[in-house]
């Protein structure tokens, strides 16, 4: 059973694997798929992951068929157990609690060779519909605080496997990057009685100056004070705590921004590895009007080095009045 | 001038390069020098490099002559920029400063085939008092809060130029991470009139679960949470605060553990890349209680994911425990 361990001093939740008598040289623990060899991911092979949670497929047919479009399973190397007790527990100045959670893999399309941004508006809109129906199922068990939804694209932006896809932990406690957030956004709401990414928004669109792209429902920016050379977000323009229960328009509208922010990163950075990220409020929670949910996308262009590690505090050499002009013009 | 940018959100502190006019194919601004090629940091090339700072050499000699064994310049492609006022302003709901500050580098020996690692006790514990000695040098400048020392071991922990050399950032501001340590350390103050990290070593000294090694004045262990496989924190066992203001029989107890540790790493773990960041007060701050200072050792043996940069949740395949155990027999 993984355990869950805090950070006595800074309060960071980290998930230990507690699979005992690993040699070092053991410690690579994700294996590789090369090109050309098997893949767990492709039409035919559903028997090597677990059973589908959920499928998108044309028409009516068998559990673990074929003929699918968009295919979540569990992950078969969780990071987090779903089974039981969360026992929290103390071990002196210490606290834990076991790795009780939800580890998913949403397979994005039966072509292995095709990227997330290569799909189509409406496929891409269905992948974002899993995301949501899986949250929405998730949260009715009650030990779960948070659901992280995220993709790792390219070999050095994390991705063990090439055949595209992307993740959703859920965990029973707020990981401390959302917690910050919440925290800073509802201090300004204490302040101002305004949500700060509306602010954030309204400012952006006022100045102009770091729009990557703008739709009717959207808005694409390279963030004030971005931590990595092109770092983009995209937020929906009105006020929106929660990815999960957005109104059934919105999802279409947010493939369509999405494919084009990945398209403009593919052709202006020579298809970069990237990262994406949605940040969403507390699924246990209905109503927060100081939180906005957005989503990052972090191309993997610089390698992070010692300075950022132990700081926490991030070298940009690229301004994002640039990154986002090269952008919205790329 | 490049600028330091604050996150309206959670208040991270960003360096942010102004440099204009970068096309995205320049974005790469780090040259690495290849193994043969030129080597601005070897002896005789002492005019390829800003002047020397601080040296250490038996006898006296010229400024910037050849017969160094340490040599400390500025960094000749800043991240900070040392002139100038910090003009602290807003942009809307935006706070920004200039970019100001000191970036140095420490070449840690003449010979560009020796690691850290390989050097001998006193002449790491030259390097260390280098480390001091530009510390308590740097701290005359008011407009700095803090001082960050830190190394890039190998290409892919970040390091530019192979030739063993560690760095050292003076900032106007606290870095977010040595905030937060800052602030949950003095929760704990509050509350138990204890120095956290104090109580830490006496859990770990008697639970004897994580230690990695242990002398006279120094605890070195694998922390209860480690966010990374194999991460190590080296520890004065007696409360300091500051690192630069030890007493000075410290230094060469402190190389001993430094190199003791460092080869441990590279036996256990075949000569991975690495990362260490010295944790320390604030410098003009003198008496810090509830503060204890140490140096955090990373090898760099996972990528990082997109789970853990959206979240500030790690997930670590080694639990600490076993860790210690391979680096203690190591």
């Amino acid at each position: 059973m993984p355990e869950l361990r805090k950070d006595p001093v800074v309060g960071r939740w980290v998930i230990i694997s507690t699979e005992r008598g690993k040699r070092p040289s053991d410690w690579a623990f994700e294996a590789r798929s090369r090109k050309g060899g098997f893949c767990p991911f492709c039409p035919g092979n559903e028997d090597k992951t677990p059973p589908e949670i959920l499928v998108v497929r044309d028409g009516a047919s068998q559990a673990d068929a074929s003929d699918w479009q968009v295919r979540v399973v569990p992950n078969k190397f969780p990071a987090l157990q779903i089974e039981g007790e969360l026992n929290r527990r103390g071990e002196g100045l210490y606290d834990l609690m076991n790795g009780i959670g939800a580890h998913e893999v949403i397979i994005e399309t039966p072509d292995h060779e095709k990227e997330l941004a290569d799909l189509d508006v409406l496929h891409i809109e269905s992948i974002l519909r899993a995301f949501r129906d899986r949250m929405v199922d998730l949260r009715n068990d009650l030990r779960f605080q948070y659901i992280l939804v995220f993709k790792n694209h390219g070999g050095t932006a994390g991705a063990s496997l090439e055949h595209s896809h992307s993740q959703l932990i859920a965990t029973p406690i707020l990981p401390k990057r959302v917690a910050e957030e919440l925290e800073g956004a509802n201090k300004h709401y204490q302040l101002k009685e305004r949500c700060i990414y509306c602010d954030i928004i309204h400012q952006e669109m006022d100045s102009k100056k770091r729009i990557i792209l703008e739709t009717d429902k959207y808005l694409a920016i390279a963030p004030f004070a971005s931590r990595f050379p092109y770092e983009t977000w995209i937020l929906p323009k009105e006020h929106a705590s929660h990815y999960e229960r957005m109104e059934d328009a919105h999802y279409n509208r947010f493939a369509e921004v999405l494919k084009d922010v990945l398209q403009r990163i593919q052709r202006t950075l020579d298809a970069p590895p990237y990262n994406f990220i949605i940040h969403s409020s507390p699924i246990q929670r209905s109503d927060v009007p100081e939180y906005h949910w957005h989503m990052e996308i972090i191309p993997k262009l610089s390698r992070i080095a010692g300075f950022e590690w132990g700081s926490g505090f991030y070298i940009n050499p690229v301004p994002p009045e640039d990154a986002a002009a090269h952008l919205a013009h790329g």
